[in-house]
């Protein structure tokens, strides 16, 4: 962390004001690399898969987060000292305490072991009140009444359930499809205090795929079916090394669109720069899932500050969100499913018996007749026993109602999507990858990113401050700008200080203006990993940049 | 707005729920639209000026927005209706009820028209109460005991402000440095009523330039002073149409930096597709300013459907937010500024005349010498006149003190940075964009963006649903993915409708793939705004494609 300060990937937020924990700034260089991260995931999902992203507000009103149960279930125990009032998450202070789990007891079942075992303030002492549900959602009001009350949403998500009537006309009525996000969800934690890791204000990217419930399958797996990855299910205690084919076989992961996103989340993280050998694929124990999941597995990474961290959480939501939707609004999130083959059933219905009925009710009958044609199929089936149907004040006999039968074509029916959810958490993803990739090595420090992914893409480099040589670099600099990457341009130093300054910081390709470059109208290239350097003509020197950072040539074949 | 929410740009947010006013979801072609403008305007001020991007919280505790003046200035004056409870923003009930300004008037002030004036509220009635001040900002709590107060930011600002000792060491302490920030900001409306053009949550991408103040020149302005604008000074009725050299030497424009950035504002606007006869600049009212400004010109652009509308603000802020954090923080936030050559200076101190002092006050000899030490200037100068010197009980007398004098050599001095700041609302950009590129003509409706700014680059087509050409259509699709720009494959009706289809939502090049590619293995790519076609052999699509896109080479070179 000191190093990420220090060069100005991350700072602690509000500093000058004496900070508040769980918020960092993001300096210059982590924006740039959290920003090359976002686009790759972009082109990964977005373009590559379809997924389309769109964006909704971070503020919304109560009702969403009342039908979603986070009102209710989105929240942590809390436990107060009666004494210096400081405040503490009751199952950590158990768990620490203790060294025993308490994952799945009630407020009341902590309070009680709080009691018993005597655990006291571990600041001042003192003694702890009564253990409480403390909702992590950060709360404020819309409009100028203050009665309306809002929430930052605590996971994109919801924003994308409530949209699901829009978005399935926009995707033409057909199912799967999915939906991505981008965006900012916020959590109000008690005592925040592992920089990237914990924030009260972090960025999500997540993707809902709408599915038919009765077919969870994606259908490119056949492709990538022997793809391996390292599995953790919750009823094993080791890692097990296996094909994504083999897991589904073995029924160890539910269904094919599930094992699909574990093939596609690995390859991402591989992609933005975390090592294949640090990842593995957790299954939520039955007691730890979130209120709306039926399965989870966490794409987790091993880091040598804090151990294996989840980045990614892989979630089938089922229906849970839809539905209650559904009930909270009172409109149908349905998607019509299209039978192979339509299907003839058999409806039956009832009319009523005019010849008998007229006479009887002369003025009421325009009345029953309505009233016949609103009868459900129950009260059909409870008449064919009872040979009576009660209407009102009037009792309808057998004869004076006839039942008939029509053969109905049906082309399909409605159902309520599932949704599968790969949720990944950027801002881990960028602690990872910068510790997976910052190297010490013969007192080099090398921050080993690949081009695609680097803050910075390239450095020019006047050798020396002297007039023509500096006049030529700013030249080429101000060109190369133009290729559209974040640059830089230094001339303080040393050539060897700024070869490491920059080496730090990921930058993969500098390019040194010299005194050769004003006879020869060339410069050197050198590769921040090889250290390695190619003289190449200025006039080639976009296009051979641009192949170096957009299609990652090799450096080798400039030589 | 009604073609936006149809085409998948934009939907109002928690529309299941009823919806809330001032809150917009956008869609898939919203939101890739609004990344794209996002993307430009990185390359725009980040890659090409160099104002590094950095992402600060949403949510700030209170401290921030008391010192930056926004608890108290950042206020709507709002009226209350006493039988109906409805609440009015007080200016501009006046404003239409009586077609009078009343800018810059106080609360007081307004209840006064409103009683006198006998206004009563427009929905019921009723009588009003007191004209009070409504703060915009959206109120939170940090953490769970509930005291903490934060509020969600209303503009990116600030939070690059606080972060000024570290951006400073960044940029190795040279004036001017540029940060910038793309970011949501949040106002708390009273009643939003104008799709994108008032939002409760908006996007905003701000550059806060840091200069010295003794010099708020900008050094490429020699480049480009002949370009020309509409300038709107705030003392003039008409625009002028003028070259930013000479409104500089008009004192229209009150230094360079601020022309350069007029002249960077407008062009960014042209490059992502808002017509340059439609923009124009004009000089906030001295009433009118924000509290921080000295001077603010608002890029304004016309529409149809709201007139002129501002989409940036162009503001000098001086030092007031850099001096305002520094009283409440205590920090000091300066710079060094370098002296081109270094300052001699003499300096007067004084000391004792141990001599006299040393038997006069044996034991308090050494507390006399560090008093002595502590002398300020002012007191020496006295000291000159008077000839007496008093220390706590002791007078000193002329000769118990010797007066010298001494050369010191200064470099520089410390100064606070003064703040140029543009500022663009991102979704007004968007509607303005969408509203100029929109095209009805001879019953076609095109969407006419250039390929840089288009959501969607290129749309694949099986000319009809064969086997063997759904499959080449397939094959090709999911090569073209990975040039890693977004892109639909559209199979459902004829060739025309699909056409229609993609000029509707701005797709500037169809590929067909027909029954000539099967045996020539060749595709047809139209673009959208000359209906043209060439025919292209499938192994050069994706070349073609990418120059086509990114270096957006002329259609004609292809024929």
């Amino acid at each position: 962390m000191e190093f990420l300060i220090r060069r100005g990937f991350l700072y602690p937020s509000f500093e000058i004001y004496g900070g508040v924990a769980g918020f960092y700034d993001y300096g210059p260089l982590g924006a740039m690399l959290k920003h090359e991260i976002e686009e790759t995931w972009r082109k990964f999902y977005c373009y590559r898969e379809g997924y389309l992203e769109i964006h909704c507000p971070t503020i919304s009103p109560e009702k969403v987060f009342i039908a979603s149960g986070h009102v209710k279930s989105f929240v942590d125990p809390i436990v107060k000292c009666k004494k210096c009032g400081q405040t503490y998450r009751a199952d950590h202070l158990i768990e620490n305490q203790l060294d025993i789990s308490v994952a799945g007891n009630s407020l009341e079942e902590m309070t009680k072991i709080i009691r018993e075992k005597k655990i006291r303030c571990p600041s001042c002492g003192g003694e702890l009140g009564e253990v409480t549900a403390y909702n992590l959602m950060f709360k404020t009001s819309i409009g100028p009444e203050g009665k309306k009350i809002g929430y930052l949403r605590p996971e994109t998500a919801q924003g994308m359930f409530i949209l699901f009537p829009r978005l399935y006309q926009f995707f033409r009525k057909k199912l799967p499809f999915g939906v991505a996000q981008i965006g900012k969800a916020y959590r109000n934690e008690i005592a925040p205090r592992q920089g990237l890791i914990r924030l009260r204000e972090f960025t999500q990217a997540e993707v809902e795929i709408f599915v038919n419930p009765e077919n969870k399958e994606h259908k490119k797996f056949e492709k990538i079916k022997n793809y391996e990855v390292k599995l953790l299910p919750r009823d094993r205690d080791e890692e097990i090394y296996i094909s994504l084919y083999q897991a589904i076989k073995d029924k160890i992961l539910p269904h094919t669109m599930l094992a699909y996103q574990i093939f596609l989340v690995e390859n991402f993280l591989v992609e933005v720069g975390i090592k294949k050998d640090k990842i593995r694929f957790r299954q939520h124990k039955l007691n730890e899932m979130a209120h709306y999941a039926s399965d989870c597995w966490d794409a987790e990474v091993f880091t040598n500050r804090y151990g294996w961290i989840e980045v990614v959480g892989i979630a089938d939501r089922t229906d849970y969100d839809l539905k209650s939707h559904e009930k909270y609004s009172g409109i149908e999130l349905n998607a019509f499913i299209e039978f192979k083959k339509p299907k003839k059933i058999k409806k039956v219905y009832i009319e009523p018996n005019l010849k008998k009925l007229g006479p009887k009710y002369r003025n009421r009958i325009k009345e029953i007749i309505e009233e016949i044609k609103k009868i459900p199929k129950e009260k059909i089936e409870e008449f064919k026993r009872k040979k009576i149907l009660k209407i009102k004040d009037i009792e309808l006999k057998d004869d004076e109602i006839i039942i008939k039968e029509k053969e109905e074509v049906i082309h399909g029916k409605k159902v309520t999507p599932h949704v599968i959810e790969p949720s990944f958490g950027i801002d881990r993803i960028v602690y990872c990858i910068l510790e997976h990739n910052y190297i010490e090595r013969n007192g080099r420090r090398v921050l080993s990113l690949r081009p695609k992914i680097s803050p910075i893409k390239f450095a020019v480099f006047p050798l020396v401050e002297k007039h023509e040589i500096l006049e030529l670099a700013e030249e080429i600099f101000e060109k190369l700008k133009y290729l559209g990457y974040p640059c830089i341009f230094d001339s303080k130093d040393s050539i060897g200080r700024r070869y490491a300054r920059v080496d730090e910081i990921g930058v993969p390709f500098s390019i040194t203006i010299d005194f050769d470059s004003l006879s020869k109208e060339s410069v050197t290239i050198r590769e921040r990993d090889s250290m390695r350097q190619v003289r190449v003509k200025i006039e080639k020197l976009s296009t051979i940049l641009k192949r170096l950072i957009e299609e990652e040539i090799s450096f080798d074949s400039l030589t």
